[in-house]
Formats: C-alpha cells, structure tokens, sequence
C-alpha cells in the first residue's frame, strides 16, 4: 500500500505539535500544509467538516481528525517502532485518562487567564498552575511518563512546553519555582529530535499570542 | 488474577450505561453501587479525585475513569469474547472520533435547550436534532457503527436513546420524525439484552428530569 500522508496544521498548534512529534517518532514522511484559521482552506472545511479544526492526518486519501486520536492512529498503523501505547491495558487507561484530562483543562484555563483581568485572572493563574502540578505529581520519579520511553503521555503533553513562556509573562510566575520536576522531564523530552524539531521557540509562541491579543482588541 | 470488578455508577447517567452494556456484553460479573451524587461517597472521592464523576470501574482495587476509557479499558482487558473496536486502525479512529464527538456535543446542547427559554431554547433544539441527524447519516445503511455487530460507537450512542423521550417533550419534536433510520437502529439494539436489561424506562429518565429543573428553581 502506499503511503501518502499529508498533514493540515498550523505551526503555533500544540495539538498539531503532537501529531509531527509522532509522525517523527515513526519517521514517517508526509506532505505538511500550513493552514490559515482566518481564511480556512477548502481542503480543510471539506476533510474536517465536523469540527473545521486542525490537525487533520490524511492517509492515502482519508481524514483522522482529533490529535488524541490522530497520534493512537499513528501508533497502530506504524506499529513496527517506537510503540506510544504502555503494553499494560491500565497504564494504556491510565495515559488516555491524562490526555483527556490535558485537553479538557490546559486550553481553557490558559485562555480564561489569558483574557480575563482582576479576580478571574488570578482564578485561572492559580488553577493553570494546579492542572501542571497535578500533571507534575502523575509523573512522580519515573524518567517519562510512558516510564523509561517516551509515549502517549509525553507526546500529548510536551507540545505545551513551547507555551510556558506565554503562560508565564502573562500569568507572573515560574514553571521552574512551580513544577521542577516537570520542567526537567521537559528538558528530557527537548533531547529527543523528535521534539526538538517540532516545538517552536517560546520567544515565536509568545509574539504570536501578543499579536492575537491585539487583534482581539484586547492589549 | 481475581477479578474483582465494582462500578461507581448512577442509574440515569448514560455514561454509566455504557460502561452496565460493556460489563453485560463481556459477561463481567460485578458489584454495582449507586451514588448519590449530590452526597459524593468517599469512595467516590477517593477513586476519581480529579473529577469527581461516575461511573468509575474499580478493578481489583485500581480505579479507571471516563467512560469511553473505561469501554476500551473493559475491551482490551476482556479481549475472549465479543470485540467492541473494529480491526481495521482506520475505522477504530472513526469510532473513536465518533464517540468523542457525542460527548463533547450531545449533553452539553440538551442542557443549552433544556434550561433555556425562546432563542436560546430554539438554537438548542435545532442544534440537538442537527447533531442526531448527523449521527444518522453517519450510520448509512448498515445495521449497526460496528458493520454487522454491536460496537464501540454503538455501546457509545445506545445509552442516550433512554432520554428521547424527554429530550422530545422539552424539545416538542419527534425522533421518529427527524432521525427515522437512527430509530430503527436503536430497535436493532434493544433486541440485545445488554442493552434491553440496562436502559432504564424513558418514562423513569423524564420524570427525574422534571424533578431535576424543579429542584434547579427552573420548572
């Protein structure tokens, strides 16, 4: 079968992060088109019309929607190497549990911190900062959270990395004071090429989130 | 191993029902106990500390959480009989992508209509029914999301028609009416008796959501 793999995404996303940091993992290569949110392309709205989101996996042809699922789909079909997915089917529950639990509460919180000012703002500060040490506590003493090997857990979390200059400036304080553990474990991921390469700087992420506010008419 | 298997649950929470048809289907023997979920048990509290929700399945003493996890969770670990995800990675995405797609849509647009008035309420009827026919042209002609047999995306959808009945008298449609082919699936399904023995009557489901807005201050 061939394989031809095309990738809709757009660099700033952590989600679209997670799905390159997989496809890396797998050295799998593929077509990457960076998409404009603000004028979406026809390929998008018609590969994605559910959701009209980003990153969209097409596979000889076909969509895999969802970064979560896009990445489990990823492990399954490129199952030769690099296994995300723990052999265990309750650290398999318990990883999905996390990544779940990544995308129900960082975005969110992020954004309610983001574009709120007063009480709110210091609402959201503090629970941005209480979802990544209960992520920092998950991880406990092992090198990764897939335990010795980079896996599921770490592809859905690391992407967020490139965020935390954004999340700090705008939220005044230290992921480094914070979470510790989770920092070193970040510094452990970024050897990985597969990371390296993929995460943009921080100093580029916050810029864009700069702008955005702006354009918001938010500053 | 011993398998001691024990289910945090709510009767009326289609979330919970998937997890009693997954159990049933496997033909797990288990402890169910009911919460009062506006009396958490320490239980409870203990075993999803994170979110604090039913259901939650506890596995000789290891607690797994989320529903469609837990599906998959009871899948991969009762692995001898009766197969809830397809065998083909692509397809597992969609079910995957499916489910993920009820539970970010459906409850949360009931809500919209169910607790409001005017507008509001008509925007969320027209979405709930949009997001019904959606799931029925999704199904096309076969007889069950699994092909010829009940699956994930089936153990996913089946539990929400045990509100029709209220989303109907709240919503004043007709599921007969606007989801024809989605109504016979859902017959198809209830001639299975993991499904017949776990929804409760439509009837039961209605009345405790009038009781519910009542005791909201919301009649």
């Amino acid at each position: 079968m061939a394989n031809e793999v095309v990738l809709l995404d757009t660099w700033v996303s952590m989600f679209g992060m997670r799905v390159r940091i997989a496809l890396a993992e797998k050295g799998v290569q593929y077509e990457y088109k960076e998409e404009n949110l603000r004028d979406k392309s026809p390929i998008l709205l018609q590969m994605n019309p559910i959701h009209k989101k980003i990153p969209v996996l097409i596979h000889n042809g076909k969509p895999v929607c969802e970064s979560a699922i896009i990445v489990q789909y990823i492990d399954e079909v490129w199952n030769d190497k690099a296994p995300f997915m723990p052999s265990d089917p309750y650290e398999r529950a318990q990883a999905r549990f996390w990544v779940d639990y990544i995308d129900k509460k960082v975005y969110d919180t992020w954004r309610k911190m983001w574009l709120s000012k007063g009480e709110e703002h210091e609402e959201g500060k503090k629970e941005l900062i209480s979802i990544f040490k209960t992520l920092e506590e998950t991880l406990g003493d092992k090198p990764f959270y897939g335990g010795a090997t980079f896996g599921f857990l770490d592809i859905g979390l690391i992407p967020f990395y490139s965020w935390f200059y954004a999340y700090e400036t705008y939220g005044n304080f230290k992921m480094e004071v914070e979470c510790p553990k989770l920092m070193a474990w970040a510094k452990r991921c970024l050897e990985k090429e597969s990371v390296s390469k993929t995460l943009p700087d921080q100093m580029k992420v916050y810029d864009f989130v700069v702008s955005m506010k702006k354009s918001l008419g938010l500053d």
